[in-house]
């Protein structure tokens, strides 16, 4: 097993999965719980690409008995987003539609900013708005959703002064490997990002608070737990998954950080790039020829276009049984695997980029307003943690 | 010499305020930048008790030139304010009515709260308000003075991320002597006052701030220095004072952390309860007993009546030295020294009450209201550092 390291501002070598659930102390989601969820199950759930969870299955007996439950996403604007970036947010509006969730999304721009050195004010705002077209064309109920920009909606401030007197630097330090010269933005961030866990409970009320993030990202839902219940609310739920696969490999994390801007599907990316993505980069589980493919078969569990495939393009349970099944015989050949894959996620994109056209042409700023704080939620903001 | 330790937080042992200025690498204040002050020029500022600077040379040349200068003087609401509190403020003010300078009065009950392990939100917002009719019974101009109130006024927190990016949490732990087990808003801190201080060239425009505060809120200063000109400001200017003495010690600071409730001149003691505080505890330089008073004489220099009067309430030079003299040769009885005494603070007293009934009578609410932060000042706020 080839060394890996993971923190949730870096992914370094191949992931285990399942070590890394057993030392961040989660569990792996139990099938009952997932047979438990409204049809059609949302496709990253029922095929395993999220693998584990803190306290979902309370959050589906909370949601199933008609108990408020909420779910945060949300999105450190660092650059344009790609395909990776915008499936959490998918993810979040089938909860919304099918199991009644409200949605906050925080545009943590303050993180971005303290975090990359080269990134100016300016930058983390426009790469800020450049981000909430994408967000807002997934379409979420403006009833029962709010995005808050950290350093817009300064309110949360406040609450974060509460949270942030009950975390030590020795806790936040070894939590996420900061270092002593990290800048004492970065050291206080924490408390922004819990707050951001908290918000839905403090704008509406106590409730169950769904987090559906990569692995990574678990430590902040772990300090976010030992903290929840210090200031009266209900402790924060995980739901984990595994990292988008990047184009180059199945286990690595889709980023421009190593492959740069030509080796990710960009979520204005035309059909054509789309498909010339997919040809040249997207690792394949196929045999180096035709001969050996037919002979020996393919490797669909190490296919990236088969993988995407899996997790988040192939509705059709049947089909892609019939898929994985061709492959590893061998009859189909990887060509054809990408050529396929290629069309799903153009589809997909189509969809998505007729949205963002959509949000365009009424105006950022006026779809946007619909999902600020409301005068009332600003005024909770305010008057929370008054005891403590 | 018996050891001290001084930090912004906590004052132990007796102070050797030479050696102070000497390791903070600020300088003694020379006798003509004093000079070039107005007519009469602020008794603690020409006598002493303001005995050290950074800058302050350069504060008075841009004032005399008629350009915008500004003081930022705080209050941290962690209870009651005393006769120490207030004093700060009445500076101010001399440099508001003398010398054209705005003023910026930040009420850091972020920061009380989170260095104080057992104040509520709703303890340091409630000594706040108390807090606040003190200080605005000093009577500041509303057209050039703005009250921030940290959790209130939460808009600071975008400048903070700025200017905390440019903060390491060593730099932190090495000035304000903090430790692993602080709190992370508190190590964050530090970077919100360092936005006080750059408040009024942020909502104005840049300029000559000074900041006049007793000597062990100097680290601030410095750490404020090194960053204002990285972020396109003036240099902070310091004007440091030596402690208020404490009734018990001429070289203490008035505080009700070791003293109690009962060693120190609250703002509103009558003058009954002043005159028998003064009697009962004021450190005197005076003999044990009457024989030998009038033969060896008492010493003005440690006698905290003597003191007071030097430093804040008498203003006639000639009666200040009549009163040296006296109390030197054995002439004047410490009986006599601390009746006077009492009577200039019951009158400074008398005066600050009344206009503190008169911010009552006025409703606290509405008279804050004139200092709070006009909404293009926010602007400010929000617009300021796009490209830092």
């Amino acid at each position: 097993m080839a060394d890996f390291k993971v923190t949730p501002w870096e992914v370094e070598g191949e992931v285990d999965y399942e070590k890394l659930m057993r030392d961040f102390g989660a569990q792996s989601i139990p099938r009952e719980v997932i047979s438990k969820l409204p049809e059609p199950i949302l496709l990253p759930l029922r095929r395993g690409f999220f693998y584990a969870h803190r306290d979902f299955d309370k959050f589906v007996e909370d949601a199933k008995r008609g108990k408020p439950v909420s779910i945060v996403t949300g999105r450190g604007p660092s650059g344009r987003m790609h395909l990776g970036h915008i499936l959490p947010f998918y993810t979040a509006k089938w909860f919304q539609e099918k199991m009644g969730a409200s949605v906050l999304i925080p545009i943590s721009d303050d993180e971005k900013y303290l975090v990359k050195r080269k990134l100016k004010i300016r930058d983390v705002e426009a790469f800020g708005r450049d981000n909430l077209i994408d967000i807002l064309a997934v379409g979420f109920d403006p009833e029962k959703t709010r995005i808050v920009i950290d350093l817009e909606d300064t309110e949360i401030y406040r609450p974060t002064v509460i949270v942030s007197k009950r975390v030590t630097y020795s806790t936040i330090r070894a939590v996420f490997g900061l270092t002593n010269e990290s800048n004492i933005g970065w050291v206080f961030y924490p408390a922004i990002q819990m707050v951001h866990l908290f918000l839905p409970q403090i704008i509406w009320e106590p409730q169950r608070v769904l987090v559906p993030v990569a692995i990574d990202q678990d430590p902040y839902i772990r300090v976010a737990r030992d903290v929840a219940e210090r200031v009266g609310l209900v402790k924060t739920a995980g739901l984990l998954s595994k990292f988008m696969p990047s184009l180059e490999s199945p286990t690595g994390k889709m980023s421009t950080s190593g492959g740069g801007e030509e080796k990710v599907i960009w979520l204005t990316d035309d059909e054509k790039t789309v498909r010339k993505k997919i040809m040249k980069y997207a690792f394949s589980g196929g045999r180096p020829t035709v001969e050996e493919h037919r002979r020996l078969g393919g490797i669909p569990e190490i296919d990236v276009s088969f993988l995407y495939l899996l997790y988040f393009f192939e509705e059709d349970d049947r089909k892609i049984k019939e898929i994985e099944e061709r492959y590893r015989s061998g009859e189909m050949l990887t060509g054809e695997l990408k050529e396929y894959t290629a069309k799903k996620i153009s589809g997909f994109l189509r969809e998505h980029q007729r949205r963002r056209e959509k949000v365009l042409d009424e105006g950022l700023e006026v779809v946007l307003d619909r999902y600020r704080l409301r005068d009332e939620e600003r005024d909770k903001i305010r008057e929370w943690g008054k005891e403590l």
